[in-house]
């Protein structure tokens, strides 16, 4: 017999069957939030033409494309194509393809892997979901967009339930019209904007002669220190500290986005300006966000996004500014289960398992699993011919939370029991009354 | 400015919002189907080792592999990787894998893209979708489960409403019992499943050539047409047709499949025997399946399957029987398009929209669409400064069926109007009423 290695490939991940399980109730969780707001899901093919993709900023060093193992018959409408990296440039590709059709405000939710050829390394996938929201704007699109962003992450996270967590939000501008209010040049504004990003990463020391080494005089070091370790979140107090019209429209901004928040109610623990965050990519153009779980700093941002002016008029040929937010799922999603803040409890979406004790009952068992799935409930019938104690030991591993028994006894009086596997709790109940008992439970 | 292609690739398909909603309409209701039995959903990596997938079948002729579009660092590990070209050998793959992990019998559903370097052309993809569902047994697996995968088929296929249609259902060994009875030999076996396979896609004529060809006499001919054509579904004159032992066990495991599925009420309708149907994939030993939309078999089987004795001991080194289906998503959905059997009506899943007729009106309305979507409905600030005709234009554009608007006035008397936009209706009511009134519109 050949020796197969059967292990997945370096980098491209997937989860035994209890965490997989978890993961998708994540989805669901995901995915329900996102359409609660109206978000209309696409998907788009794994695949693009080479050429767009590195249009769009790919990164050829990791890029992956395809080949047909054997290309013998000289097709080459199999070559020029890669595997996509994200899913900003399939969603500009997106539009680009389907203008006419589409009604904007577009705003789209995706949930679906992406690609990058990066040396495998624990938490780096080479394969991994990325779960993006991006509302996407012809010609233009309200500020307003920039604050329902928030308000969905918050309801994603808060239905996670991995921990306390905080959504910073701060306008780009601030910091571009604040820097350029201290006479630094339009060509170190990227420099700049990537220093005061790594503040909270980097030892100060770093920072400094980061500073020192763009040229920076002290009195601006100084300045852009003193600002970002202020913490101000009063916006007539922010007015007074720099008077550039960039940082100011970037204050009044963010002020819309704050208003409006407080207007859909969302609840003032999860969300905080904070007028430190540049985020990395040149990008975005106002609004930022970033999202920190309170308890696990080192977890980075598990939720980041913004606004940015321009989503690809190198495809469209129109301006489209958009706003949106990515989800790092696989990353989120080990993280969180090496800090056992996920934690499997089951492997099985099945609510109620009916079991034979003798076969004779098994008739009745399948017209029953039939009636309660019918009922919106998830029910197996156990099929395998086997002694009950192992029955139940399927029921146990899979972590079902009730099981329904009948044999030989239970038919010959119409009834049946219920345990309740996680109480150990017996009730014993006619045939027909099984539904009702099942909906008592909250099933 | 640069010029792109911005087409999708060729065979790398996507739908516009309108279809690409119907489509996710499609993937809940197939997901819901797979789950109410207790099917796990398992998500595994759309890229396998070169050597895994083409030691399991895989066609090296339509097999892509992987490759980095600048592989300068010499990192050997982006290479020897492939597209996964079905979802079964991937589950080979996750079962050898998770062996310790998994219990017996295991029900894993899947719904995710495979790919094949195939000749584009219409009807055939290179990306597309895969919905499988597979139960697998260690060393063994009751007969009972091949009963189940008719119910889940009929379940699906009465939810997607694409019309009338039949799960047919034979057991391989009726006919390999008959063939054998009939002197044909163990080596013409897999040649005469497949000119059975073709009864009613070819003309008589090369039917009949087909058998010449392999060598068969007019006897056997006669008996094997006789017998596929009788459409015999009386168990007891089945068994009086043949007595060869495997023949009589095809019948008895048959009759099996179709008591069960008599005990689970599932209507006689949906389903029928059909003892002419073989499958192509030598892989199958028992139980198969095809399904036809009855007005439609010019479409061929929309889902098929059947039980198998070994999944994969190539990988495992144990002997896992099972038994699972296929959708081929992308393709039936393709060919229900085309033939008007899916209407794409709407392509939001918002299902209120509220629109400002006064930006004053707004912060109300934010705050409304939180308590809508709280309750569970899909709700949608339109949040750009247009005029109400515009805001009311993107509601008929999106298919939206229920639309709010305050304005001035209303706020003056904090009342909301409600429009039907199905049939027009209007209605006034108290702000604090909405919720109730959408909850008397079945939302």
């Amino acid at each position: 017999m050949a020796k197969f290695n059967v292990k997945n490939p370096s980098g491209f991940p997937e989860f035994a069957p209890a965490a997989e399980q978890k993961r998708q109730e994540w989805l669901q969780i995901i995915s329900t939030a996102f359409k609660s707001f109206g978000f209309i899901p696409v998907t788009t093919p794994v695949v693009e033409r080479e050429e767009n993709l590195l249009g769009k900023g790919g990164n050829a060093k990791e890029m992956y494309v395809l080949k047909r193992l054997l290309d013998e018959e000289g097709d080459k409408s199999h070559s020029g194509n890669a595997l996509r990296f994200d899913q900003t440039v399939p969603l500009a590709l997106y539009v680009a393809r389907h203008q006419n059709e589409i009604t904007f405000p577009f705003k789209r939710s995706v949930i679906g892997p992406v690609f990058r050829g990066e040396r495998a390394q624990k938490g780096r996938f080479r394969q991994f979901d990325q779960c993006d929201i991006d509302v996407i704007g012809m010609e233009k699109l309200s500020l307003l967009n920039d604050a329902q962003i928030p308000a969905i992450i918050i309801n994603v996270f808060k239905a996670l339930q991995i921990g306390a967590f905080r959504v910073r939000i701060n306008n780009r501008k601030i910091l571009t019209g604040l820097f350029k209010s201290l006479g630094i040049e339009e060509t170190k504004m990227k420099a700049t904007l990537d220093i005061v990003d790594d503040l909270e990463k980097l030892p100060r020391e770093k920072i400094l002669s980061a500073f020192t080494e763009n040229g920076f005089n002290q009195a601006q070091v100084d300045k852009i220190l003193e600002f970002v370790s202020a913490e101000s979140t009063d916006f007539e107090a922010l007015k007074t500290l720099c008077d550039h019209d960039e940082y100011l429209e970037g204050v009044t901004e963010l002020q819309t986005v704050i208003e409006a928040l407080e207007a859909m109610k969302v609840d003032k623990n999860f969300y905080q300006i904070d007028t430190s965050i540049a985020r990395g990519l040149d990008y975005y153009t106002g609004t930022v966000y970033e999202t920190t779980l309170t308890d696990h700093p080192e977890f980075g941002s598990v939720c980041s996004g913004g606004r940015y002016e321009d989503l690809a008029s190198i495809f469209t040929g129109k301006k489209m500014p958009g706003v949106g937010i990515s989800i790092g799922l696989t990353r989120l999603f080990s993280q969180c289960l090496d800090a056992g803040l996920v934690k499997p409890d089951r492997s099985s979406p099945t609510e109620v398992l009916l079991l034979a004790a003798d076969e004779v009952a098994l008739p009745n068992l399948l017209s029953l699993g039939s009636d309660i799935r019918a009922a919106g409930i998830v029910a197996e019938n156990y099929l395998e011919t086997k002694k009950l104690a192992k029955q139940f030991d399927y029921a146990d591993k899979l972590g079902i939370p009730y099981v329904v028994v009948m044999g030989e006894q239970e038919l010959s009086k119409n009834i049946v029991q219920l345990k309740d596997m996680k109480t150990g709790e017996k009730d014993e109940m006619a045939f027909d009354e099984v539904l009702n008992v099942l909906a008592t439970k909250g099933l």
